[in-house]
């Protein structure tokens, strides 16, 4: 298999080869026209399509072929934890450049397997084909809800309080070390696996949706403020945010010095770290942490829902409006 | 909008353009995190996802941007075809150069919206990205079949005859026509269009599945006698193939000089022709023939199941063994 190419294994290799590495139960799976999968009654059947695409969403400069496979899953896994979602199967659609090692092919798979291992999925079909420039991987995951369980971005009112996951920043911080060549320390490490590796909420999704205790949920993909505007136009409502409050990644003095901008900066402003923001009543606060220490689910209250429709995000000490903005796939360049 | 940029509309613009021109009645749809559906007693969900991506399925040359949308999602509606299922959610992903004219995602949403209409189809959800180089356009496609009436690859057996559905070989005649610059002549015209906007087989391989008389079926994308290897390496048998049953495409006089093969060659080894190939009992021909009349069905005996794990497939004229080729993606360059 050394050096061999995708063009050496061919279409059907690969595909044979995929078909080898994971097997599932389903009643038709990979090597047909099309998966079937069977419904399941009293429950949604939850679908999320996400992309990866090389020297858009990654760069082989900051990524193991590992890491590709696994991110391009956990993308679409997180959008399944932002509904309270199972997530049971998988689609994924593979561009490979021409030329390509065959064994990068084998890593990314790899990838694939631990994180579906994790979270009990099963690749059920796909694609693969050849592109014109550039990996780009696309998968589907399918999963499911019960009906009435779902937590939907709809349903923030005011008074709700704002929770988040997790210590949003810590990806962003991990991609500001990739690009300075620095991975020296360990606390550097961890900030950087953040990046390369992100883990999708899903347990902590399923289980604010056992207990129904969250009024809306998102995904932080696109960075806290630009998500929490997300929820907030939804609702027809505005946020106020205290930034104290709001749990930021734990920089070293060392580290700090090498970064540009303040932990603050990362935890409101980067994006793909893919913890949860939902809201919940406020009247239900010790209920739901209660809930947290019973689960061990850690989750910071970070502010509150208020009235005024244009979806503002003030800052509750100062009483300034917030600038909202994050990554938008057609502006960053 | 007239020149407005990608950069100009930005992610939320294109989505939000999206959810105004699509619209559908499911319990949740574009916007949130992911789609929700709901499930079918009695049925199983068939999921399918392909790709289109430029200078590797299209070239802009001989494709305007409504084609791009319809043929990007006719090539997964195909796989539902030959499973004989019923389409009934689109989920996409768009992959977009940065600086593309938003007036060219706009025709590519209408040529989306005309082939859903068609199949009264509802886009429920996505994904909108930059793509470093080229357009990028995953389709999947969602539909439903009842339990057991799924028409699978696997089924075949020795003496049950080979049908195709129409006249294979008029989307590679297509695209020969447009490689050489020709578009003049209405036959041309004809076969330009299969190329271009070929019309997935939904209705006969939902008649075929209602009908339960097919006993394994394969959707021609790769070519004929390709995809025929595929249904025979599946089911351990061979073929035999009578070549002057084929329904060749009606080429004239005028055209076939034009052409550098003969008709034959095209239906025998062109693909992306989205024909159906299915398998049917010998002791069911003259029930299945029937029904081919009573529903406007039109398929073609062309061969019969042979003995033969090595998936060969025969000449029967000649005796002679057909050689395996067709579209590789990885090998055709």
């Amino acid at each position: 298999m050394v050096n061999r190419t995708v063009e050496d294994i061919g279409e059907e290799g690969i595909i044979e080869d995929i078909k080898r590495r994971f097997t599932s139960s389903i009643p038709l799976g990979i090597g047909d026209d099309t998966a079937l999968i069977e419904s399941v009654e009293r429950h949604y059947i939850v679908l999320t399509i996400d992309s990866f695409r090389e020297d858009i969403h990654f760069k082989w400069d900051y990524f193991e072929p590992e890491d590709v496979g696994w991110k391009a899953v956990a993308v679409s896994l997180s959008d399944v934890a932002a509904m309270g979602g199972d997530p049971e199967y998988l689609l994924l659609s593979l561009g490979i450049p021409g030329g390509t090692n065959y064994r990068i092919i084998q890593s990314i798979l790899t990838g694939i397997g631990e994180i579906n291992k994790i979270h009990n999925m099963a690749l059920i079909g796909g694609n693969v084909s050849r592109s014109s420039n550039g990996f780009t991987i696309d998968s589907v995951v399918i999963g499911r809800v019960e009906r009435g369980k779902e937590i939907r971005r709809e349903g923030a009112q005011c008074g709700d309080l704002i929770y988040v996951t997790g210590r949003p920043g810590s990806s962003a911080i991990g991609l500001t070390l990739l690009r300075q060549g620095i991975s020296t320390n360990n606390i550097g490490q961890e900030f950087i696996r953040c990046h390369r590796r992100p883990y999708p909420r899903i347990r902590e999704g399923k289980i604010l949706s056992t207990y129904g205790i969250a009024t809306s949920m998102i995904d932080i993909s696109d960075g806290l403020i630009k998500d929490l505007h997300h929820i907030c136009i939804t609702n027809r409502v505005s946020a106020s945010i205290d930034t104290n409050a709001i749990p930021c990644p734990p920089v070293s003095t060392e580290l700090a010095y090498l970064l540009p901008s303040e932990p603050i900066g990362y935890a409101l402003y980067g994006g793909e770290d893919y913890e949860l923001l939902f809201t919940a009543r406020n009247a239900d606060r010790e209920k739901l942490e209660n809930l947290c220490q019973q689960e061990g689910l850690i989750a910071t209250c970070i502010g509150e829902i208020i009235p005024g429709e244009e979806g503002k995000i003030i800052d509750k000490a100062s009483g300034k409006v917030l600038p909202v903005k994050g990554y938008n796939h057609f502006s960053y360049s």
